[in-house]
C-alpha cells in the first residue's frame, strides 16, 4: 500500500470507511486489553518463586559477618546484598547503600534531601527563587511527577538515537546555575529503549556545571534487562567514567531488581562517590534503623551470584522477546511504509515507543480505549503531561498475553491509521486541495 | 543500710573503699555487656521464624481480593494486612496506610513532607522563620534526632506519673503559633514506661493549637507490648477521642510490628483522619508504587489475625518479663532505701527509666563502661542530647541473658552507688561541713 499522504482524497474516505467496519467490529467484542504500564507479566513473577523456598524457618539468617539479618541494624545494607548489586550496577560495594523496595522512592528522598538540606553543603533548594531539571524527551512520567511535585521548574531536552541532545545540555548545565539536575535513564530508556553512546556518556562525565550541587540522575533501570543474548547494548560505567574525568560526585546512580525479582518486594539502590555517600548517610542514620536485611538475604540466596542473576534475566528474555516482536512485527507489517508513525526497536528494557502524525496521539489513545485497549495516556511521556507535537505514545508490551497482545496491536495500528486519515482530510479541507502534509 | 545521705563522711569513704575494692574485681573480668538499644534477644526473634515458612513457592500470592501481591501497585496496603494492622492499632481499616520496614522512617517522611509542603495546605515549614516541637522527657533520641535535623526548635516538657504536663503543653500550644507538633510516646512510654492517664488522652484530645497545622506526633510502638496477661494498661485510642472532641485532623499515629516479628523486616502503619490521609496520600503516590506487599502477607498469613498476634505478644512477654523483674530486684536490693536514685516499674515496652543524684548520670554511663557495660549514653532521652540535671538513665533489659542482666545490673547499682558517693562528699567538701544533699 502507498503513503497515505499520497492517496487522493477519495482513496483516504473509501479506506476509512472499510477501516471503521473493522474497528467496529473489534468495538463488538468488548474487549479489555492493557498496554499501559511496565508491569511483568505472570509468567516473569512465576520465574522468582523459588525465593520464596530459600529462607525457611530451620535456615540460619546469619551473614558472612555474623549479623543476624532478623534484628535492628545495618544502615547501608548487608555486605552480601552490596556484593550482588554492585556487581549489577558495575560498581564496587563501598559505593553501595541498599534501600527497601523501590528506586523511585530513593529518587524522590534525594530530591528531597536537597529540598530541605542540599546537597553537600549547599543552600537548601527551598530556599531558592527557581531549581530547575532538564528532562530528556520522551522520558519517565514518574520521574516528572517528582520534580513536579517539589514545584521544580522542567526544561524539555530532545532525546536523539544516542541520547539526550548534549550540545543542548552542556550550553544549559554550563550556563544557568538554577539547573540542579537531568533525568536520565541511560540504558533501553523509558520509553524509546534508546541506550546512550559512548561520547554521550564521556559527555555527560565532562559537564562543566554552573552549579556546584548539580548531579546527574542516572537511572539505570534496565541495567541487565536485555532481549537478546548476544546482541545487547553497552553503557560506559558512568561512575568510573566521572571519576576519570575529575568529576567524582557528579552522579547518583539508581537500580533496583523490581523487574529482575518481584516488582515491590525487591531490592533497590544508590551508587555514588564518597562525598555524596556521607552526605546521604547523615540523612539516612536520621530516617531510619536500616532496610529489611531478611528480603536482602533472600535475594543473595536466590540468586547465588552475578551469574544467577543474569541467568534470570536470560528467562525474563525468553519471556519478554516474542511480546516486543509482536509489536514491532505488527507496526512494520500494518503500518509499514504508510508514512503515518514511527517507532523504536529497542534491544532490551519495557518499552517501545511510537510517533504518530502530529496531533494524532491523542485521538489515537482515546479510540484504542474506546475498543477496549488502554494505553499510557499520550502526554505522559513530557514533563507536566504536555507532548508538544501531540505524537508520542508509549507502548508497553510485558504485562498481556502474546494472544492479547497480537490482538491490541491490530487495534492500535488499526486506531493509528483512522485518526491520521481524519488528519490528512481535515488538513486538506482547510488547505483546499488533496492531501499532502509532511509524515513525520 | 541507712540512705547515704544521713552517712557521714568517714562511713561514705570507709564505703567507698570497700566498693572500689568490687568494681575493680569486676574491671578485672573483661566484661562486654550491653544495655543501650531497645533490641529484641534471640530467643524473641525465633518466635517468629515460623513466618519464613508461611510463603512457600508453591504457595499463592494473591489477596482475597485478586491482587496478586508479586506485582507493582497498591499504594496504602493490601486490605488483609490493613485489618490486621487496624485490629493492633484499633482503628478502622479506611484510616490506615501500611508502609515499609520502619514506622521511624513514616515519622521523618511526615515531618519532611511538612517541611517542603505544609499539612493539608498550610504554608510549608520550610519557609517560616521559626518552627518549634514540644518533647516530653524523658524521651526517645530517634525522635530527638528527626525534628533537630530539620532545624526544629525542640522545647521540653516535663513527663508525669501521668503522661507529659498538660497544663504546660495546653498553654504552649495554644499561645505560639510556632508550635507545630509534639512527641508523644503515649503507651509503656520511652523510657519510663508510662502510660498516659486517661486524662492526659482527653486533654490531647481538646487541645486548642494555635497553628492550623499542629499535629499530635503519636507514636504507639508499644500498643500490645505488655509484660503481664491480665496486669496491663489501658490507653484511650486517640483518632476517636479526637473525632469526639472535634478534632479529627489533630493527631497521626505511628505503629510497627518491629518488636512484633523482625526489626527491620516488619510492617510499619499510620493511622490518622480522612483529611490527613488525603493530604498524605497525594504524597506517597509521587514518592513510591507502594510498599512490600509480599511481606505483608507474610504477616498475615502467619500471625492470621490480631487473637494470633496477641498470643506471640504473650511468648515475648514470657522472655520479657523475667529480664525486667531482673532489672527491678537487683534496684530493689542494691538501691533500695540509700536514697541515691529512684526508676520506674513499667508494665510493657522496653524500657526503665533510673533517676540518679543531680549531675550524676554521665559519670555513672562511663563508670559502667569502663567496667564493660554499655549503657544508652547519659543525656540521649533528652533534646540535644543535654539533660539538664544530667540525672537520667535509659535501662534496656532485653537484648542481653539473663545470665548478663543480672551481672550487667550489679555493676551498674555499684556504679550508681560510687558516683554517687563521690557526689555527696564532693558537695560535703564544698560545705564544709558533713554531707546532706537533697536526694531526689
Amino acid at each position: 500500500m502507498k503513503p497515505y499522504a499520497e492517496m487522493t482524497k477519495e482513496e483516504l474516505e473509501s479506506l476509512r470507511a472499510q477501516l471503521k467496519a473493522e474497528y467496529r467490529e473489534y468495538q463488538g467484542k468488548g474487549l479489555s486489553l492493557n498496554m499501559a504500564r511496565g508491569k511483568p507479566c505472570k509468567e516473569q513473577l512465576d520465574l522468582s518463586m523459588g525465593m520464596m523456598d530459600v529462607l525457611g524457618s530451620n535456615d540460619d539468617l546469619t551473614c558472612e559477618d555474623g549479623t543476624d539479618c532478623r534484628n535492628y541494624g545495618v544502615l547501608d545494607g548487608i555486605k552480601e546484598a552490596k556484593e550482588l548489586i554492585g556487581d549489577m550496577m558495575e560498581n564496587p560495594i563501598d559505593s553501595i547503600i541498599i534501600y527497601g523496595n523501590s528506586s523511585l522512592n530513593v529518587m524522590y528522598d534525594t530530591i528531597s534531601r536537597s529540598m530541605t538540606h542540599g546537597v553537600m553543603g549547599s543552600t537548601p533548594w527551598c530556599r531558592l527563587d527557581k531549581v530547575k531539571f532538564l528532562c530528556p524527551v520522551p522520558g519517565y512520567d514518574r520521574h516528572f511527577a517528582i520534580t513536579q511535585y517539589f514545584g521544580i521548574e522542567m526544561v524539555n531536552v530532545p532525546m536523539t538515537p544516542t541520547g539526550p541532545d548534549m550540545d543542548l545540555v552542556e550550553r544549559l548545565v554550563a550556563s544557568d546555575e538554577a539547573v540542579k539536575g537531568i533525568w536520565c535513564v541511560p540504558k533501553y530508556s523509558n520509553p524509546q529503549g534508546i541506550s546512550y553512546s559512548d561520547e554521550t556518556v564521556r559527555r555527560f562525565a565532562r559537564l562543566k556545571p554552573a552549579a556546584k550541587d548539580f548531579r546527574i540522575y542516572w537511572d539505570n533501570a534496565y541495567g541487565v534487562h536485555h532481549l537478546y543474548d548476544h546482541d545487547q547494548d553497552h553503557l560506559i560505567e558512568i561512575l568510573a567514567e566521572c571519576k576519570r574525568a575529575g568529576n567524582p560526585d557528579l552522579v547518583y546512580k539508581f537500580a533496583s531488581t523490581s523487574k529482575i525479582s518481584f516488582p515491590g518486594s525487591g531490592l533497590a539502590a544508590i551508587a555514588t562517590s564518597p562525598n555524596n555517600m556521607e552526605d546521604i548517610k547523615a540523612q539516612l542514620a536520621i530516617q531510619t534503623i536500616g532496610h529489611d536485611k531478611v528480603n536482602q538475604l533472600r535475594h543473595v540466596r536466590f540468586f547465588g551470584d552475578i551469574h544467577g542473576l543474569v541467568e534470570h534475566m536470560r528467562l525474563h528474555a525468553d519471556i519478554l522477546r516474542p511480546k516486543f516482536e509482536i509489536v514491532i512485527d505488527t507496526l512494520e507489517s500494518e503500518l509499514g511504509g504508510l508514512g503515518i508513525g514511527t517507532w523504536t526497536t529497542p534491544k532490551g528494557g519495557y518499552f517501545i515507543s511510537f510517533d504518530s502524525l502530529d496531533g494524532c496521539a491523542k485521538a489515537i489513545v482515546t479510540k484504542a480505549k474506546k475498543a477496549g485497549v488502554v494505553m499510557t495516556g499520550a502526554g505522559a511521556t513530557y514533563p507536566y503531561g504536555r507532548d508538544p507535537h501531540d505524537s508520542n505514545i508509549r507502548i508497553a508490551p510485558t504485562y498481556p498475553s502474546q494472544e492479547d497482545l497480537r490482538v491490541a496491536m491490530k487495534i492500535f495500528a488499526l486506531c493509528v491509521k483512522l485518526v491520521s486519515i481524519n488528519k490528512l482530510l481535515e488538513a486538506a479541507a482547510q488547505a483546499g486541495s488533496d492531501p499532502a502534509p509532511r509524515a513525520q
